[in-house]
């Protein structure tokens, strides 16, 4: 292990991240809220530990290998989370104890969106920009670790339909690649982020709702400014922006980058993942829309406005709001609630398992079945017109059992904190989904479970963000092994 | 497809069965109970639609193929289920509606053990007698489909680690080797219900309960001739016969067989998949019963009493009780029936998903560590000695995943139902794994439950039964085709 790189990194990290307290200053100042100090004091904190990490190792010159990913990436969440943590620790008009301010911080920067403050319509302006800042910053590490990095350790869906082998190259340097792909990647956020925030404000937001809800939209965050999230707007033309950006953010970005570069959206429609995920989104929607509509919850107009924004905001993992599906019938969010387990596309920020894997654990249902009928016969698992290898589907398998072990044991944990079984049942998949909303006693915030449960579902979400097998890697003795 | 073949086997079949109710008539005739009426009409009407449908194609002499196996094991159940119901339906003394009738008949018949019926001490000793046989007829069914049948169909634990296709011989000849197998088979299975009998009996129990609960705890089925189970007769001695049966009835009859052969009971400590389920056993009882005296619920005698009982209960998908786990905290239940998910072993007359499936996905999991660790290391999963193929391991994948997704689907229906939700989780988990009791509106019976919700936790106790394969084949269009 190259501990003495890994500190340069991380120092590295936190004096940039020191700089995202700036804006949130900024805005304090401009709205006079009062807030600053905690910014400033957090500034601060953050730049002289990370100055401190990186000057006695500056000099250290390796280059980084494969192997040494998986613990940079861990820390790189670890680190980030509690840096992310003092200004809403600090600020007393949050008044947050320290595990909810790690809880807000790391729900914000893994993109999942739960949160323990009620009260956000009163919260100071640099407090709140704070938090959608937060979510953005995370969905733009999350595009990067998705596309460049996850993939290089041989873990993630990207890789999935690309590559034969899991691990592509072993010991490769890694930073001159990241820093390439991560450039395109990075353009492509800002824009849709810009593109998203002035649809926002072309439709009757403020100027600070729109940058704050185009951060959370494009990051499939689903933090908002006010208590009633997207809902507190109450306008057609909002939601069906909304709806639209999360569709196009849970595409995989490096579809963005091809659409992009051939200025043509007809690899929107040709992607096997992508169209996959059409079809699952149309269906889902169909079906709430239509059982909402049966059960007279809503006028039919609603039923559809509803029904659609809900099961794209569940199904992408944003998280938005707009009906209170704790009155529907329970089956109806018990629906939603699953399809987050699909999630988006791999090399979005959506979380959940992604569509592609989905698809290769179907794909390989039916090739069972044919198997049983005809036993000699000789039959693949495609993806589009790529044969996909048996190494492949088998490490889609290992991640989806060890997926669903994390959520029986994390359920295991909430339930014995004395939890209820929908609370529960719903928060676990909610934080490993990366998605954030809950039912029972978290389906308004999470303020109110106890300490050891929050810690566990921030466990839940680091898990969903880095696909799993990152952090599993580290518990092994062969990881540690020379 | 040969239908004609197939109603000759079902006509046979119903024939056989009917006189399964001879033995209740002369129990009923013994304790002059009244309730044979019900069993001599049953047996008429059971013995005539069997001769009709017989008689006509009695002449049709071709073998069955494999092929044929897939729709003639999913008939064979729903026929003896519908057969079996008619005494529950005609008695007057249990008057239940036909859906609980049918609900209770192949509840028994899969050997799930749920129940619909209330007061079961003030029952009619033919009823209860005839409860208990439709268990025990239930079980050897199922040996001689797991061990005979079902690998013969690609389908099912017991080929995972015998041979290294799915589906060994195609078309082959089904008849002589069921036959053979099948009486080795009756012979173990007859003289585990003789021995366990015989212990009961010498613990105390009468004849007649004795009998009644070796044909349920032989079959892993779970009925009991007292609405307080096992628990009616507060025998440690009875207690700890039950947990030795239990424990060897979800040993897989093939090593029996061996053991049997050999005379010795060596491979029992050698067999991969049944050391597996003994430390899985340890391990869960320890737990349960730890984590009882924790919590003071009871003194630590009886927290090892339960504890151990309820683990062994549970985990073998028996589903005996002695004490009540609905005032457990619910964590502890919630363990209990996940273990249920893991089962007995391939080719036993336990449910779940067996311990060698959970064998394999917890060894690919590793393997898939292994590879991110060494991207270019060639690692294969092994069981015992044995080295087993992709294609194997796929399967199993395969099994997993549609397991899971039958949960869910019949989750939703349940939920649609209107049933809570700690009701609907621990219904569909005790009839998918042929478990039995439940938590909820279900904890005491299943009685009150809407009468949809019954059809589908039968159609999930079928889909335990027949490993889901064997089901969803009939239901793709290349089945059917020529
Ligand atoms: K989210
Ligand atoms: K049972």
């Amino acid at each position: 292990m190259q501990y003495r790189l890994t500190l340069k990194i991380l120092g590295l990290l936190l004096m940039v991240f020191s700089l995202t307290m700036l804006p949130s200053i900024l805005v304090s100042l401009i709205y006079d809220d009062g807030a600053h100090h905690a910014f400033i004091v957090a500034f601060l904190w953050v730049i002289a530990v990370g100055f401190g990490m990186w000057l006695p190792v500056r000099n250290w010159q390796k280059e980084m290998r494969t192997r040494d990913g998986f613990l940079v990436t861990v820390l790189f969440w670890l680190v980030l989370g509690i840096a992310g943590s003092i200004p809403l620790f600090l600020a007393p008009e949050v008044h947050l104890s320290y595990t909810d301010a790690f809880f807000e911080s790391f729900s914000g920067l893994t993109t999942t969106g739960a949160t323990v403050i009620t009260g956000i319509d009163d919260l100071p302006k640099s407090i709140l920009f704070y938090r959608q800042q937060l979510q953005w910053l995370g969905g733009m590490g999350i595009i990067v670790l998705a596309v460049a990095v996850l993939p290089m350790l041989g873990i993630g869906g990207m890789q999935l339909y690309r590559t034969e082998t899991p691990g592509p190259v072993k010991d490769s340097k890694l930073t001159p690649r990241i820093a390439e792909t991560a450039k395109a990647l990075w353009y492509i956020y800002l824009t849709l982020t810009l593109v998203c925030g002035a649809a926002y404000w072309a439709a009757g937001m403020s100027f600070f709702d729109a940058i704050s809800h185009s951060f959370s939209t494009v990051a499939i965050g689903g933090f908002s400014t006010h208590d009633a999230s997207i809902g507190y707007f109450n306008s057609v033309t909002i939601e069906l922006i909304a709806v639209v950006f999360m569709l196009l953010s849970s595409a995989n970005f490096g579809l963005h980058y091809v659409a992009w570069n051939s200025r043509s959206i007809k690899h929107y429609f040709l992607d096997p993942e992508y169209r996959a995920f059409q079809v699952i989104a149309l269906v889902l929607a169909s079906m709430t829309s239509i059982t909402l509509l049966l059960i007279h919850t809503y006028t039919p107009f609603e039923s559809f406005r509803y029904g659609i924004f809900e099961s794209i905001s569940l199904l992408t993992t944003t998280g938005f709001a707009t009906a209170d599906f704790t009155i529907w019938p329970l089956f109806a969010p018990f629906v939603l609630f699953m399809a987050s387990f699909i999630g988006g596309c791999a090399g979005s920020t959506a979380g959940g398992m992604k569509v592609v894997r989905v698809l290769l654990i179907f794909k390989q249902g039916l090739r069972e079945i044919k198997r049983l009928i005809h036993p000699k016969g000789v039959f693949s698992v495609k993806v589009g017109n790529r044969k996909v290898s048996d190494k492949v589907v088998e490490s889609v398998w290992g991640f989806f059992s060890v997926y669903i072990l994390a959520y029986g044991l994390i359920f295991f944990g909430l339930l014995a904190c004395g939890l209820d079984f929908v609370t529960t049942w719903s928060a676990v998949g909610s934080a490993l989904n990366n998605l954030g909303p809950g039912l029972g006693e978290v389906a308004l915030h999470y303020g109110n479970i106890p300490g050891v449960a929050k810690w566990l579902l921030c466990l839940a979400m680091l898990l969903g963000r880095l696909e799993i097998f990152t952090l599993l890697v580290l518990f092994t003795p062969q990881y540690w092994r020379k």
